[in-house]
Order: structure tokens, then sequence, then C-alpha cells
């Protein structure tokens, strides 16, 4: 069986062996720092794993993983700048540390090396990877924009957030699959089910990034507690908390998504208190066991090598117990 | 024969049938906005002709034309953002109708729907078109990123200079006539001519636009001249007549330069006046005489029915007496 673990560190070994040409410095060097900055490579491994679910290598997905992870780290550089975030994982963003327009130029390249190194892949698969990455990359922009459109929004229903987080954050996962799968040799069919997993992954993915934004261990998370309640973020958490209460509840929910000038710790700890209050907390947490068990389910009735399965089931569990 | 203006027509005829999504409209009207304002559509046309004198039918290479175009007016759309500019074509640019956050991800949109419509070739030839598509891409990115790197400089050289527009500008128009030479079924040794062909016109193009910049007749020209003046930018007029300038003439120019707050008009009529004193006007006129005329004999030397030519030679001679 090929761990997490073990393919996460062959991204990584793909990552430190990639050529970047040597000039100009400016361009390529915010690029470097971007991608060695590490994470899960989630995406990555789910192709790799996918592409050997079907024909027991995972090599031949190597230089489309690392496109999917380029990719995925274009659109967190991008979004900094728009969200004028200071850090990332720990570290100064690319536009504090260099500009904003270092940051918009280096963040373009990185699309097209993306691009570059999905054009690696074989001639024969090449249209319908293409086709895949195409309209994944397309919908990513899409769900960034509704997330920007929503800032302006109370009235976000929580069919229109699961969908713009779906095509944020979930189509990469689930394009990512389908990508491994397809250069793998799957058919159509299957290569729609990888699809689909990798949606259900997705949208747990980020409906616990958002239980740990909020409810998460600072020691472990990583990042401060309560940014998404601090930026007055409408997520699911927000959107049903809003649904259920009502009178006195209500005003106080409102009152605390407009009070920017509030003591934030308190903001933090009397928001998610209305969470777990009306039920919130629960709902969300319901959802993120639903989409992995809709995940698992997926992956039981795939028709191939019950061994090879393992290494998507740890994924799937890798991610379920993650607190950061 | 197929003239430029019909050409360009055609490409208009796509860019206004080209089914963008609905939704969201803050991702998309951007997009339309910046593609309806026109231009002389020079890097489609390109393609077209180029696919035409191979295999006699421009169609064929339309979806790949118009991505080169899409692709193009992408970078016009984050450069402006980089350059802070008011206006593009005589209407305010994205940044400034809309936000810069806006900018970027309509531009950022802008380069997955080239890649969309560049994955539209037929497939056998799809390795080849995306190899040039690709390289010719990040060339641009490095060549924007070399004029950046610029405004910090004072030394930069000639053959700096002419490497960096070479990249920001021509390799693009050089990467259009190869793919459309590649879509029309010319052997390599035919495609390379033609890259080689747009690449010389690029130069050509881009010299001339320094040139009009300074010299130009601001009625015909379209916007004010002597922008790159203002802007300090170092352009081959500039290196030239600082290569050229002794004593208190070049005194003079480097004052000239670093005098953000002296009378914008004055400061423009003398630095032209030092232009041509220095001999950097003919030099610079040569330089665009000697490309067209590059162009012009790799055309020559092209061994296929000499009547498909005339379209590329329309070409080249619309740019060579063009006035804006």
């Amino acid at each position: 069986m090929q761990s997490f673990e073990k393919l996460s560190n062959r991204i990584n070994q793909a990552v430190a062996e990639s050529g970047l040409p040597a000039g100009p410095a400016t361009l390529f060097e915010p690029i470097r720092y971007t991608m060695a900055a590490g994470g899960k490579r989630v995406r990555p491994v789910l192709a790799l794993a996918a592409c050997n679910l079907f024909c027991g290598d995972a090599e031949r997905a190597v230089d489309a993983a690392l496109g999917i992870e380029v990719f995925h780290n274009f659109t967190l550089l991008h979004d900094d700048i728009m969200d004028d975030a200071p850090l990332r994982r720990g570290r100064p963003t690319v536009h504090e540390r260099w500009s904003p327009n270092a940051a918009i130029l280096s963040g373009d390249a990185m699309v097209i090396l993306a691009y570059e190194l999905m054009s690696q892949v074989d001639p024969s698969v090449l249209p319908a990877v293409l086709a895949v990455f195409n309209r994944v990359a397309m919908e990513v922009c899409k769900g960034q924009r509704y997330d920007m459109d929503f800032e302006q929004r109370t009235d976000v229903s929580k069919s229109e957030y699961l969908r713009m987080i779906e095509l944020k954050c979930a189509v990469l996962l689930g394009g990512a699959a389908r990508i491994g799968a397809i250069i793998g040799g799957a058919a159509e069919a299957e290569a729609q089910k990888l699809y689909d997993f990798g949606v259900a992954l997705g949208l747990a993915f980020q409906l616990q990034d958002d239980l740990l934004d909020t409810y998460g261990n600072p020691e472990t998370f990583g990042k401060a507690i309560g940014g998404d309640i601090l930026a007055g973020k409408k997520t699911f958490l927000f959107i049903h908390a809003l649904e259920r209460a009502e009178g006195e509840i209500r005003k106080r929910l409102l009152r605390l998504l407009r009070s920017p000038g509030s003591d934030p710790q308190q903001k933090i700890a009397e928001t998610r208190a209305l969470y777990t209050e009306t039920g919130a907390e629960r709902a969300v947490r319901d959802l993120v066991f639903v989409y992995f068990r809709q995940a698992e389910m997926i992956l039981d009735n795939l028709t191939v090598d019950a061994a090879r399965k393992t290494t998507l089931r740890e994924i799937s569990d890798t991610l379920k117990n993650r607190e950061r």
C-alpha cells in the first residue's frame, strides 16, 4: 500500500526537483517560496492515489498532480492579495514580503506553470485531462467570486453557501481525483465516481475547516481561532444560526455581526456560544459526517481491486481526524 | 485573398459569439467589457493568416486565435493594475471601473478561458500547440517582470531592452503565427519560420509604438503623447540617447529623467529634442525598418503558394504604415 505520507513525500520531492527557470529571480523566487511552504498536499495525493487505483502506478500522474498543486497554491497567492491577508502557513504572504504587483505577476506565472505540467500527460489522455482541468479551474474562480460577492450580502442561503464552497474548494479535489483516474486508464463512469468522491471529501474538508476556525484548538490549528467570526463571514454556521435564532437571540447575533469595534475575544466567545445554542455547531458536524460517509460509500461501490482502495480510505480517514 | 480587415472582423464575430457563462456576472462582465474594447486584433489575425497559408482554411484556427486574443487582453488587464493605468483604449480600466480585486480575478479567469479555447484544437496537434502557447505565455510574464525590474535601474543596455520587448510583446505574435501554422499542417521547419516572422513583426511593432508614444500625432495616436518620457521609461530611444550624449547634453538628459516636478509638456519637448539631436530617433526608425525587412525576407523565402502570402504581406504593410 502507498500511504498518504509516502505520496505526500513524493509530491514534496517533485516540488523540490521541479526545475523552474533561473531568471528573472523576481518572478520565480516568490513561486519557490510559495511552493516550499508545504501543506498537506491533499489534492496531488488524491491524484496519485486515484491513478494508482486503476493502474497500480502512481508515478504516471506525478506531473499532473504537481500541476494541480501549483494551481492550488496560485489560488491561495491571489486570494491572499484580495483578502489582504498578512500570513499564510505562519509566514508572510507574497504580497507582504515582496509587493502586490509581484504577487499578481508570480501568481499569473503559476497558472501557466500549472498548465505546462498538465500538458506533460500522455497525448492519448491530454484532451480529457484538459477538459476536466479547464472546467474545475474556471469553477474555482467562480467560487472565489461568489465568496467575495457574499461579503456584501446578509441573505446568503445554505444552498448558496454549499454551492460556493463546492466551486471554490471541492471541485479541485474532485478534479484531482478524476484526472488521476483518467491517467490511470479509468473508464468515463469510473472517473466520474472518483470526481464525486473528491467533491464529497472537499465539502467535508471545507465545512470541517469552518468548524476548526471557530471551535479548533489554537495549539494544534496553527492559526488564531475565530477569524471567520471577526471577518463577518457568512459560513454555514452563521447562516444556520441566523435561520434558527428568534427574538432576542437573533438580535444578539446580528448585533455581533455588525460590531466591528467590540472586544475580539468576547465577540468570538459570544458568537460561538450562539452557534452552539442554535444547533448550528451540531448541524455542521452532522454535515461533515454525511459528506465523509458519502465519500466512503462511493469508494465501497467501486469495482476495483479492494487492496488498492486502502490509500483513498486512508486519505479520507486522515482528513476526518485532522485537527489542523 | 483574405484581407486583414476580413480576418479581423472574423475575430470580432468570434468574440461576440463566444458564449461566456452567465454567472457570476461580477466575474464575466469585466471580461466582456475588456474583449469588446476591440483593438486591431493583430495576434489572432496572424494566427488565421498563418493557418490559411498552409491549408487554405483560416476557420480551423478560429478557437486558438481567439484564445491568443483573450490571453493578450488578460495581460493588458493585469498590466494596467500593476501600472495603475486609468485608461485603456479611451475607456476606464477594469480596476478603475470595478476594483483591483475584480480585475485580478477576472484576469485569472481569462487565462483559463484562453486555455479552454486553445484546448479546442484538433487532438493531433494539441500537444504541439500547447507547447508553443505555454512557452510564449511564460515568456510574456518574464518580459513584464523584466520591464518592472528595469524601472529601478538606469543601466539597462540596448540588448537587455530588445530582449525584454521580445519577451513581453514579440513572442506572442511569433507564437500566434506558429500556432496558426501548426494548425494549418505546417512542418516543424515552416512553423519555425512563421514564428520568426511574427517575432520580427512584433519587435518592429513595439519599437514603432515607442516612436509613436514620443513622436506620434495625438489626433491619430488616440492617447496622450509623451507617456513613456513622463514615466521615465528606459526605452531604446532613451538608452541610445544616453549612450551618445556627452557633457552638458548628458547632464540635461539625466536631469530631465529625474525631474518629476517640472512642466510635463516642456519635459516632453526637451527630451524629444535630445532624442533627435543624439540620433536616437533615427536609430529606432532604422531598427523598425530592419525588423520589417527581416519579416518580409522570411516571407519571401517561404516555399508556399505565393498568392496565399498576400494576407501576411498586408498585415506587415498595415502595421508598417500605422499611425496608432
